[in-house]
């Protein structure tokens, strides 16, 4: 029942988060490789709302890139006050008709189930006009309070309002609620100003509801982590570490070993298989899928890539968008992998990069080999086959194709074309002058004492 | 006296270890770089048993492979609880009489001072049939419980069936136990299985023996990590965690400066001298020997090596096993090291990878150079002379010599032996296409906006 | 009034630092890359005094060295006790009047705000022979205790000395003092060594000016740390957490993104600016300046480097001295820069090695680049152009220069400078020998099959 209703959800973010003394909006900065507002809306996005309004003040431009078309953007100016925010998103809402949820761009990680749980009291029998998620931190501190006899609001209280009794409730405002599109609007137009900032204030809907004779309840949530907002450079930190300790607690009970977990940073999407093993400081930008039985040793870097069973990376592998690491692929310490496919087998050990290219089963590519992929304004394929040995030192202009079973001597540079089983060499005579070196450091050593003396 | 009685241990190692989600046997994960169970059996070989029986369920050809012919390897199956598992290993001490340890695979830093004072406690005068190891725990759980008055054993009780009077003991049971030969099979056969599992529980062993009228002792850790199980990847992650605090302690105290002691991690072997600066993020796998003196700047990663007084290695050295670093040697930034003796005053600054190599003393390996010892089929061996100048970029083609005081010119490919006191250049000649690059630009500025527009 | 005072300083140094097991003198430790007396000096540095006299034990030379001529070593010999040690410095004060500060070189982070109350203190109404640094530990521990009220001091008493009640007293004696020079030296030569250890202790003067009817005062520090001494490298450890505690926090006030704070570790002279994104493990050795809008990937080392607005820098990018990073420019992986300017917008993205070089405003320095600036002997400048395309793996022989829109072609090991808008193209023959590879890898497959068999 409560599932058929309309949702529409209206994200405050019209904060101009001086504290986080940032020329990005504060609802953009990332937490996990995701913007915090992108939490947000994947959580809310679980309950399929109809429609998505964000609410800016400043940065309206930097929103609506970010967000793309996912959502309304509403703009407040001037910002008069949470109420007066709200009522900005009054025209994206003309028509709708249904169950409204306010959220805050910089209150990221609401679970969906919380907002499932305001949003399943609001249908209850006793029908709230509005439903207030309190939370219970360890320290009150300056938080509003959410009088409250059994789960039915009595009265919502500044901390600076409050009495003594008042403030010895420990159920604080987190500021979302839960109202009908048919009741949020007329309450809304009620709220006044009449206060010492002149402002207009949220939570006085539940105190002009109540005063109607209206019931408003109240949820507690559990972890008041949840509900923990962000407002500073310390916080996103906070915020992020609390992130990371999850996940690398469901790492490790999926079955992964983080030999450290403090040092291993995943992001939003990260995808990590059974048996696979983690040594310290390995940070896991966007996009990345590693299957069963995967070995990531000590300081990779990892975005965009797919790492297929049995694999191997690292000590200081660096995998960037498109590297795709088939089946018992090893990329060895400093080998850069982007936009390639190893196919199963293959081996890059050392110093090495590859980019824009495709190499083959069982290929191995020797230490200091570089595909040169870039002539300065276009990009082009490498491709290596199968078995292929590509000698050390070895530079590969690309577009260019080395055959299966091939073989290049060390220290060529390859600009045509090798084919299958051919050996290609590219290797100037080697000039022997005996002595010389022996007179060039009678005459180097001579210079420097000169220049000492 | 207690020193001449033969000794046995049982390590039970047959849980199936399901929260681990491994394919590899639990008591195998490696803490600090050596499967847990070798820690428990490198403690247990202080006090010099003469024989060693793991009891496995699944997974026996793993540990066989791991443990070598160290152990004598009982299976139980079906398993049918902790006295039964014990019993699997009567058969591996037939004729055997002596003390017998039973140990846990699971628990694997019991101390060998606490395995000793079990087996001093068994020798006491009141000769207790069996020596139980306690612990008190800050929260004693589901544990089951040892009421004891001075030391000996009332009653093992399980959890669910203490009274709350026995629930208020703060003894727990470790699981440990140390019993004579002659006792321990004998009373095995008396334990039953009329419990809710229906499986056969070790401790009622002390129970049996109490009730023949025995003496039981308990002595109780001071120590209650020492006997914490490991049974999930979060609790592997944990057991490391408390293992390196204590190794990272001790580093300091016998004169280290750890710049960031929670960034570096230890192995089991590690050796480290005095004067030693380790700055952040430093991996040392199994194998290195650090001497007095030496400077690790941050990110490397070591395994197997041998590093002299005053080297000085990183930011970003990687030195695999076999690396060799003599006297003030000094290795840089993305250099790896492998299967190489590096002499005296050696240096290796950046790019360059040298395995299987043997570097003279003070000899110069330019940036990028790459020791090319790897045909696809087998390796070869650099020889490098006292002096010499490898100059950058260059490949070493193995097997190859470089004389000493040698030089080899920038970018040269070297597949023959050079002479002591010789110059090796291997270069062609200098196209020169004056113009041609602007033209190129002209080209491909063209193209490009073609290509755009 | 206090301003005009002159003042000296006394830093007592003279401890044996047993507990560090190290060569190098306890108080030139470096925390956060600066000795640890250096930090203290700083500090002290602020109060402007005109008279800097460091007592050492042991360790002279050193310390003369770290501290050039900015403070006169007086030297302790035997070593006596506290009072004994500043005894020593009557000496290198002859002819000063004015104020002196007791401070010790082991307790490096006592706040110039603290040693300027001190100072004020000692100036107040009520004229105090000598103010004492008092703390309150959480654990007040073996430390001799200031017995007072309202701020005047009763008496010094050492914890073996101190009655139950006066062990009750939480303020404990930091050691650090303020005297006038007048006083001081008389005080001094009345302190006796009738104790258990022989010694001449400095908290003795306290008792002997009360004694005599001179008032002393106490003034207590709210943050216990500031006074904490430095005995053992966990010490060190410890007081170098704290240090990064604080300057993590203050970069993420100042506007920075530390992804994880607690693997950033920086220098005591770093500079950070606003809007600059720190992923995790980055190391900034001393000098670094880094400018609004840098990002920075992890893994990154840097030292003596300057980073303008849009820098982008890493991972794995390590910046040594003298590296100079103009605005926009990109400095990708496994990429050292040394003694470089790079201008605007030139890019050095993968495995380069660029010395002494000057690199032109939007140069493309391809993949596996070195400059060869060393010849064993001397070091050489390399200059590359404006837009200039160094195509990969090739070295640049220094001196050289390339000019700007010039091209180097892959692989090329460049010894003579390469004109504007020319193409240097350093390349032999490409040697095709077809089948070659095919039949190499069956005659290698025999061998390895007759080496198995």
């Amino acid at each position: 029942m409560t599932e058929q209703t309309p949702l529409a959800i209206i994200v405050l973010a019209a904060g101009k988060g001086t504290r986080m003394k940032s020329d990005l909006h504060k609802v953009l900065h990332p937490i996990a490789g995701r913007p915090m507002v992108g939490h947000l809306m994947a959580s809310a996005a679980e309950l399929s709302p109809q429609r998505q309004v964000v609410v800016a003040g400043h940065g309206r431009e930097q929103l609506e890139k970010a967000l793309g078309g996912s959502a309304t953007i509403a703009v407040q100016d001037p910002q008069l006050g949470t109420a007066h925010a709200v009522q900005q998103a009054e025209g994206a809402l003309a028509g709708f008709e249904g169950d409204v949820l306010i959220l805050y761009g910089d209150v990221p990680f609401v679970r969906a189930e919380t907002m499932r749980a305001m949003i399943a009291r609001l249908h209850e029998n006793d029908a709230p006009a509005a439903v207030v998620l309190g939370f219970a931190p360890a320290d009150t501190l300056q938080y509003g309070r959410v009088i409250a006899e059994d789960g039915r609001i009595v009265k919502m209280v500044e901390h600076k309002d409050a009495t003594d009794e008042e403030r010895a409730c420990r159920v604080c405002n987190s500021g979302l609620m839960a109202v009908r599109s048919a009741d949020l609007f007329g309450l809304l137009a009620r709220v006044g100003n009449d206060n010492a900032q002149g402002e207009y204030y949220l939570p006085d809907v539940v105190n002009i509801a109540i005063a109607d004779g209206r019931t408003c309840a109240v949820i507690v949530t559990d972890d008041a982590d949840e509900v923990a907002g962000i407002n500073s450079r310390a916080e996103l930190a906070e915020a992020e570490g609390r992130w990371q300790l999850r996940r690398r607690a469901q790492a490790m009970a999926d079955g992964a070993t983080l030999i450290a977990p403090e040092t291993v940073w995943f992001s939003w999407d990260t995808v990590l298989g059974r048996d696979v093993t983690v040594e310290p400081n390995v940070f896991f930008g966007p996009g990345v899928t590693v299957a069963d039985g995967v070995t990531i040793h000590a300081f990779c870097h990892l975005e965009g890539a797919t790492l297929s069973p049995g694999v191997h990376i690292g000590p200081y592998a660096r995998l960037r968008p498109g590297a795709k690491l088939e089946e018992d692929v090893k990329v060895g310490n400093f080998v850069e992998v982007k936009n390639t496919v190893m196919h199963r087998g293959a081996k890059a050990s050392h110093l090495t990069y590859l980019g824009d290219a495709e190499v083959g089963a069982e290929a191995n590519i020797g230490a200091g080999t570089i595909t040169c992929n870039y002539d300065g304004y276009f990009k082009y394929k490498t491709t290596i086959g199968e078995r292929a040995f590509i000698g050390s030192n070895s530079a590969l202009i690309a577009p260019v194709k080395i055959g299966a079973d091939a073989i290049v001597a060390a220290g060529s540079a390859v600009s045509r074309d090798v084919a299958d089983g051919e050996l290609r060499m590219v290797r100037a005579e080697q000039l022997v002058k005996p002595g010389w070196a022996d007179r060039f450091h009678d005459a180097m050593k001579k210079k420097k004492a000169e220049k000492r003396g």
